[in-house]
């Protein structure tokens, strides 16, 4: 990845729109706009003052491609630390491709994706973690995912690993004027002390690694599998809840939303519908295997509504209830629904016929049709989910990457618990230390390699 | 329409990307930003200096929405002549909902499609047909689409109609002068001189008009249609004429091309291809339906390319040539295609053969499949648009809307130059002049009314 060119690209949605915005950065990119760029006031861009705009035409040989407003960014003061331009031009894919053609035959080379991001975080203006957050911040789709995003990209999470690594460091140094002096065999260093502070940094670890499971529920969607008999109202329910969905978020005319099958918003958590087949008692063999399907779904929801029809009664219920709890993930919450409340008369029978055979599930009676109880329901929904982790200033890991790292990281210094422990040598400790370390920097791009830099930033959208 | 409250949009193509800019106008709008932007440097917006940009983040009760980049207009230097922002945020469609809520709650109104550009207008920034321009521009997909819109942004046509506005103007003032001393009998105005100005403007409106079939196949694409028998190769030389395109336009990677099946880019003109069946002799009567159809779609083509088989000879070739020409508008041309070069030895007598009943037409044997001649084939097809008009300073007129207005001015001085040659009182010259400015007048918008206004903005983007 060549750094010392100039790099371009469309930073704004792909399309036709009102104005796009055309991104250049690299050492002399205002000199090259400046070729191509005609002011009223005859002022060239090179004798501008950093941060401001200016009215102009950006002309070719074909005459003028378009009335722009250009921004002049000085290094390092600029996203990527480098000198930057931004054209902002009408928004016609012609015009668009006419530009870069332009600055692609003025020198300027296209960006790759994320490459804006990269030469950010390779100039030092952004650790590794925050750069993901970028990305991580343009795909979010939910208020959660985007407070995360945005608390990372802030560096919140950069502050935790700061701290850790001002621990580690700790001990080496003590255990370092250990080995220095190892040979008169002297011990410096308090073991009971640096036992306190290991476990201290395998404990927080340990939380990091824990909220991986709410971080990426928070980024991916919570899995919820609704599971019962057929025609007991699952569309219906799922309609009822994009409706509930709508209302929560009211939805503001002239943005496009995304809308993707079976993903519904609600409270600002993403919820991920899998899809089941209804399941009935059946001796058809194909539809056994239909049911088995479901039931192996089961297992990776991390919500399950188990759902009934109240006129049907409860009879069967009792069977799919041992089901589904055989299938059901150790950490998984199951909700009993009971659905077409408007249909029947006596509510209070049923829950309490159910309650008997069951161990404290949530039973929620509901009416997908008329919207009686929704707001339980979508308030139960949103509890399996604990925000209020978020709304502390405690980070949530939501990164694969970071995961596996902190996981390595962990063992290192689980390690160095038990080597403490048992009295092992300082080197070995120390060795471990390093390790730990090491993995901490992995997150934080402090160690990196071409190839994983390669990875992450092919996911990123070009002009980012 | 009102203009005095804060208008708020999404200016960057929907969806997501990079970054994303949404745009505020009216008065007190960079207080209300002021009022949920943070700078790292505690600096107000409402404090720094016109077309100047600031890094900070917005805040809402829910915390950091986004980190930003701000740019401030003063009034009366903005695209609207307002007091105007422009918020560059991270372009995840969540984000962009979460700004414009954010600010629709602070005060600001949701703009209307062409909103801002209305103000412009009405602030007097730009004439009616100026404003017209920029929506012309946006949705150009061809280089010469794209001139014409520049010119007529950067007010080519605005500076032609000033001209015969000043022209008209002149008659008048030497009419009402005759006007004054009516009742004297005296003669002021030499009627001669009157004669002669009013020809040279009826000219130029002429010419006007003429140029808006030319304005109008630039804009909307030159109508084509490839006539021949069935497995003649129609399909093959569209893809092959695909092909030449993406020769010709080099399509940059990292823009989308909105493509429209069979409208092809060739040279910077846009050809839109006309589906006809293929023709062949049969006594069935549905086909023959058909091919009636294909024959009823000529007389819409601005250009027809009879394509022929040189494998299957010339046989049947002479009665479609004569049903073609029976059927072709007087201002279209045919080209005679021979097809399949690659697949005969001789190509000199077809040539011949077909040039003896043929009355003219270029006759140019291609292949589609191995691509022979298929640069003289789009040479030909780029010849039937008159691009010279185009690269003179002469305006084309590419919008019905002011064709319209033309054709009616026209009718107006061609009643003045009636009136002056038998003598009519000068008062019936004078309103027919006044009829002329008036029709000119709406052109530019200095004669306007809400809902023509609200007719040519609602077909604007939103953001623009």
């Amino acid at each position: 990845m060549r750094t010392e060119d100039i790099i371009c690209a469309v930073s704004t949605a792909p399309g036709m729109g009102a104005i796009a915005v055309i991104r250049l950065s690299g050492d002399g990119a205002i000199a090259l706009v400046d070729h191509c760029f005609v002011s009223p006031t005859g002022r060239k861009l090179l004798d501008v003052a950093a941060n401001t705009v200016h009215f102009g035409q950006i002309i070719s040989d074909g005459g003028v491609v378009d009335e722009v407003l250009v921004t002049v960014f000085h290094a390092p003061h600029s996203f990527t630390g480098e000198e930057s331009v931004e054209i902002a031009c009408h928004g016609s894919v012609y015009i668009q491709q006419s530009m870069l053609k332009l600055l692609v035959d003025m020198g300027a080379r296209l960006a790759a994706p994320g490459e804006f991001t990269q030469r950010a975080f390779l100039n030092g203006k952004m650790d590794l973690s925050q750069a993901e957050a970028v990305a991580d911040l343009i795909a979010s789709s939910s208020a959660a995912a985007h407070r995360m995003a945005i608390s990372q990209m802030k560096g919140g999470f950069s502050a935790e690993l700061m701290k850790l690594r001002a621990e580690l460091l700790h001990i080496t140094s003590l255990l370092e004027l250990e080995l220095d002096f190892s040979e008169e065999d002297v011990e410096f260093a308090d073991r009971s002390e640096l036992h306190r502070i290991a476990e201290n940094i395998g404990v927080l670890l340990e939380r990091l690694c824990r909220s991986f499971s709410l971080g990426n529920v928070i980024k991916n969607g919570v899995p919820v599998a609704i599971v019962g008999n057929t025609n007991v109202g699952k569309s219906t329910l799922l309609n009822a809840l994009l409706q509930e969905e709508k209302a929560i978020v009211s939805d503001i005319a002239g943005t496009t939303r995304d809308v993707i099958e079976d993903t519904i918003n609600l409270n600002g958590i993403t919820f991920r519908f899998i899809d089941t087949a209804g399941i009935r008692t059946t001796s058809d063999e194909v539809e056994n295997m239909g049911i088995e399907r479901t039931f192996s779904k089961i297992s990776q929801a991390s919500v399950v509504l188990l759902l009934t029809d109240l006129q049907r009664g409860v009879e069967s219920f009792e069977e799919y209830y041992r089901e589904v709890k055989k299938r059901l993930s150790a950490t998984a919450t199951l909700v009993i629904v009971l659905n077409k409340t408007d249909q029947v008369e006596d509510l209070l029978t049923p829950q309490e016929t159910i309650r008997l055979f069951t161990s404290g599930e949530k039973i929620i009676p509901i009416s997908a049709r008329t919207g009686f109880n929704l707001d339980v329901l979508v308030q139960e929904l949103t509890n399996t989910v604990n925000l209020n982790e978020l709304n502390a200033s405690d980070v949530i890991v939501s990164n694969v990457r970071h995961y596996e790292a902190l996981k390595h990281a962990l063992t290192a210094i689980q390690r160095v618990q038990d080597g403490l422990q048992s009295n092992l040598s300082g080197e070995f400790i120390s060795q471990n230390i390093r390790e730990c370390l090491h993995y901490l920097g992995e997150i934080t791009g402090e160690i990196t390699t071409d190839e994983v830099l390669g990875n992450i930033f092919k996911h990123f959208c070009i002009g980012k």
